[in-house]
């Protein structure tokens, strides 16, 4: 069994020289709603979900984005509640969110 | 499919106030190692390996460390020796390093 139930992935890449970059379209805003709505309902730990801040993933063309683990499950967003639904769906009960799926030719 | 064949995180978390973190314990030399070692041998990409950075994996006793996925597998490390066994053996031909496998129990 994995160590934690789902790990997610944000990325947080801050690129230099002002080149666009996840960092600017809120992925931190993001991480954070996840972060707390996961601590709220008690979720996190060994055997639950864990809320990890990543660098750049590569797969910017789509991005913000986020992969779940060991789910192998890439989603893309775009305000809090995309990320809500992706706490209540998929990280509570392990249904995947069709509609914020990143398609998998989506790459640097 | 995966959308890379092996995903390794590296946690380069430094904590603040002097607190004991994989950072102090030649976590980014492992990500560097591991980074130019994929690089080189070509591994790098879709369907293939993704040397990330991330923050904490909260699985600090046990560090530095790292995780692979899809594969579920947690490994600690020392020195460049290990990290090079790693590109080798799992990243290389999927077979997991024993000797350098995080034991389950391993947590904050």
């Amino acid at each position: 069994m994995s160590y934690y139930k789902h790990h997610i992935f944000f990325c947080l890449n801050q690129r230099d020289k002002g080149e666009d970059s996840c960092a600017q379209h809120a992925a931190q805003a993001g991480f954070d709603r996840c972060k707390s709505r996961i601590k709220a309902e008690r979720l996190a730990g060994p055997g639950g979900v864990r809320v990890n801040k990543a660098g750049c993933l590569d797969r910017c063309a789509g991005g913000p984005v986020a992969v779940v683990y060991p789910d192998e499950t890439w989603y893309t967003f775009v305000d809090e509640q995309d990320i809500d639904e992706i706490v209540e769906s998929h990280l509570k009960r392990g249904e995947v969110v069709e509609r914020l799926l990143l398609p998998p030719n989506v790459g640097r």
